[in-house]
């Protein structure tokens, strides 16, 4: 059976991991360090640096596809491989869109994709010049290397965006900026493809999110129309096609009041907002990402339940004394339809530790239980 | 986390393991062979002889549970770890009913449990004693290792018995005989039981053999009343009280034409009558199987669809020249709601290389794919 290299060694990689080896696929990692998350659990660790060539070339030897589990590989390595005959999923001219965000919202600007107003910004100057054409509702990202809420910043004055400017492009920051979108919610559309060009669609979920990072995902997103459903998910496809995607694509939609939708962000791996796929969906995101990037023919994506929430437990402030495993155990004793998955990771404030998925008939119930274990797993107590 | 080490290295060891990782509990296995179905996954691999009693003290060492997929761990060396303070689960004094039949039969029946006549053959002229009791309607079975139809005899004449019997025991096979079941389907009633007593029930399903091994099973049971399903369902739970069972039991039973039942085999560890839970229910037995043995609360056992089929893959007469991961892809191409599970095993003749789980609305749909599906995975043809 063929072996599929994975490049990152975060709590994606090792949730394909279990995935790979219920399809019969021998999974792979390149990790850059031994106690990572993915490196825990993998049986075939490669230790090594991702934006090293050799490495990169160590770790796809034989392999069938080699996939990432984020987006900072150097893109003329993977080039390099390519031209040595790796499969590499998905390619760079690709992985750019989900690399560089000038480079994706002018792409889909191009291709007629409602994207906020946005601009370059290379000196003081444009910032001012933007600052005024939004009427100050600006919002300020560095093209690359953001996530999670960092690289982004929301400045409320002229006077603050300028000097903020001038000060990341010191440091040598790229930026651009856009219309901060008075949006009603987020919603995130995926989809999987396949080099042959077959894709697949998952029910639209709404995002909760919590200083730009994701907190809870529901599956379907409620209230949802069913043209607007339709909307996001032709966007999602129509963005996979134009953009020759192959595995997972998360669009990440701002809803706003008017009942139409704006792009945010973009990645093409299995994403936070598809967690809820392993207990909600005959296929998960982290399967069909594999059979994506081996070109197999797609799972189905139908849900399983009504209704699936995933919540995330993030680091809280402080690590409570009561160790992880009795809470985990607490939940388990609550909630038996409670689904925990952990990451293997170390506390700290904050960082993605785990999540709940809790699929159930009612949008209440689910949401009540995930939120309610989630907060047990973070803080060893109940709400 | 806690380490669970699992004692045998084959598929169930190997399916234990990707539910480990998605529980937070970190898997080791004793395995006889790097090879092996289990050793090929594990992140942790002991390589050993599960027999001998200073491999078994170190696959054990800093392990919060030790576990099986198989019964043949001899029991006094699970007493010495006992001894030692390790948590054996499930434990000797319970394995004993599932390792020797006869041991099993006299319990069951001393505690009333429906099972068929049966009597220790220690010679022939117990064989004839016996044979003329059940007026020839005769099963015999080796009382300890036994499986998937081997060490069971079905002689046709009193001849053929006794002279079967004497070539066993010279042999030095222990021996019983029991009434031969005109049954009219096999049932199986699937439960597990943590240390502190708590118990959770499965739907119970039918069972479909051929030459001895599980081909097919069907969750629920079509047709099976809602009295007999508790009836299969209680005796389950009562003889993993009163046998003080842990982990995963499985209670193959006979349903007979009066439309009651009998018990077969029983088994301690998750079983092939149980895979369907992997893509069909909200905890599978491979997931409840370590909570049980941790003591850990159980999951949820209900179904996530009405109805999942599970048909194993056996090995055909022949390997088809296309390989594996050809009549995957096919079998993906035609049916993306077939989950298929491979075990990492070279082609035998009649070998559990592994099955593909449906579930589905109707029976007939979900039997359908099944069967069509694991038909192509073996035959690299369509029926």
């Amino acid at each position: 059976m063929p072996i599929v290299t994975v490049v990152g060694d975060g709590q994606l990689a090792r949730m394909m991991h279990t995935e790979a080896i219920e399809l019969g696929v021998a999974p792979r990692v390149l990790a850059g360090d031994v106690e990572s998350s993915a490196a825990q659990v993998f049986g075939e660790v490669r230790i090594g640096d991702y934006t090293d060539l050799a490495d990169l070339r160590a770790a796809a030897e034989g392999a069938s596809a080699v996939t990432f589990d984020h987006e900072h590989v150097p893109n003329e390595h993977l080039q390099s491989l390519i031209d040595a005959g790796v499969a590499v999923e998905p390619r760079p001219a690709a992985l750019i869109y989900a690399q560089d965000k000038l480079e994706q919202r002018t792409r889909l600007s191009e291709l007629g994709a409602p994207v906020p107003p946005f601009a370059p910004i290379a000196s003081a100057a444009d910032a001012a010049r933007f600052f005024d054409e939004v009427d100050g509702a600006v919002c300020l990202k560095a093209t690359r290397g953001g996530y999670d809420g960092h690289g982004v910043w929301f400045p409320s004055s002229r006077d603050e965006f300028e000097d903020l400017v001038e000060k990341l492009l010191a440091a040598g920051t790229a930026l651009y900026a856009e219309a901060k979108v008075p949006f009603v919610r987020e919603l995130s559309a995926m989809v999987a493809r396949n080099r042959s060009g077959q894709v697949a669609a998952w029910p639209v979920v709404e995002s909760r999110q919590a200083d730009g990072v994701c907190r809870v995902a529901i599956s379907p997103a409620p209230g949802l129309s069913a043209e607007l459903a339709v909307t996001c998910r032709d966007l999602a496809v129509r963005i996979a096609e134009e953009l020759d995607v192959t595995g997972v694509l998360a669009v990440e939609l701002f809803e706003t009041a008017d009942g139409s939708v704006l792009v945010n962000e973009m990645a093409m791996r299995p994403h936070n907002t598809g967690h809820w796929t392993q207990d909600g969906c005959v296929t998960s995101q982290f399967e069909q990402h594999l059979r994506a990037v081996l070109d197999w023919p797609l799972g189905s994506t139908e849900p399983t339940a009504p209704v699936t929430v995933m919540v995330n437990t993030l680091g809280g402030d402080a690590d409570p004394e009561t160790p992880m495993e009795e809470r985990v155990i607490e939940v388990m004793r609550r909630y038996p339809d409670a689904k925990v998955h952990l990451y293997g990771k170390d506390y700290r404030p904050g960082r993605k530790m785990g999540h709940v998925n809790v699929a159930a008939d009612s949008l209440e119930r689910a949401l009540e239980v995930a939120e309610d274990a989630a907060h047990y797993i973070i803080n060893a107590e109940w709400k």
